[in-house]
């Protein structure tokens, strides 16, 4: 019930590093994340969810094995699961992210680019 | 697999009436939907769901029976499930919603403040 305001520009001014998301709130059991994004991440795709990418800033291509999908600010995008895709940001892009509590940002590959969700700082 | 990019600010163009939450997005069972404000919706509580609201636009008043929380642009405030509240727009807001396919603006009052979700034209 302690449930309050998060302001999305706050949040992202308090955020240094790229592809470590941070939880801005949750709805039940899913949880919206915001990230900053700078270069390629790793192929992965998420077997058992869907994947919303809602662009803040800059542009961000999710690339897809068939085609590349240009994101600019204000598109939303939703990567079905179990579609391998790659994010791809030649600079620096802010996103929010939509998804299960729980899903893992490398989804089947794992490996070193795997964040833990973050928590904002207070 | 037909999934596609919908822009923001294009959907919210076409949308010419207040109160009535179009969807953007689906991710698994949840839908996110963009919605005008003016004026004062109903009580209302959703007694199995919380309900995310993030302001794109303008000042929004969620008022709850023990305070008012006034949400500026980029600002998230998730309504707890069974909690009452009450929209209060004095000018346009245009707000991003999220929560559970299914779920009834109105909640469990219903009446002739209820829309059906509607699709965004093509």
């Amino acid at each position: 019930m302690a449930s309050d305001i998060v302001n999305i520009q706050s949040a992202l001014e308090s955020i240094s590093e790229f592809w470590q998301p941070h939880r801005l709130a949750s709805i039940n059991d899913y949880d919206v994340k915001v990230v900053k994004l700078k270069g390629e991440f790793v192929w992965h795709s998420h077997p058992e969810t869907d994947e919303l990418f809602l662009v803040l800033s800059g542009e961000l291509t999710i690339q897809l094995r068939d085609r590349d999908v240009l994101l600019l600010p204000n598109d939303i995008f939703v990567v079905p699961r179990g579609v391998e895709h790659c994010p791809l940001a030649i600079a620096e892009v802010s996103a929010i992210l939509i998804e299960p509590k729980g899903t893992v940002n490398t989804g089947d590959v794992g490996g070193e680019r795997t964040s833990e969700l973050r928590e904002l700082a207070d």
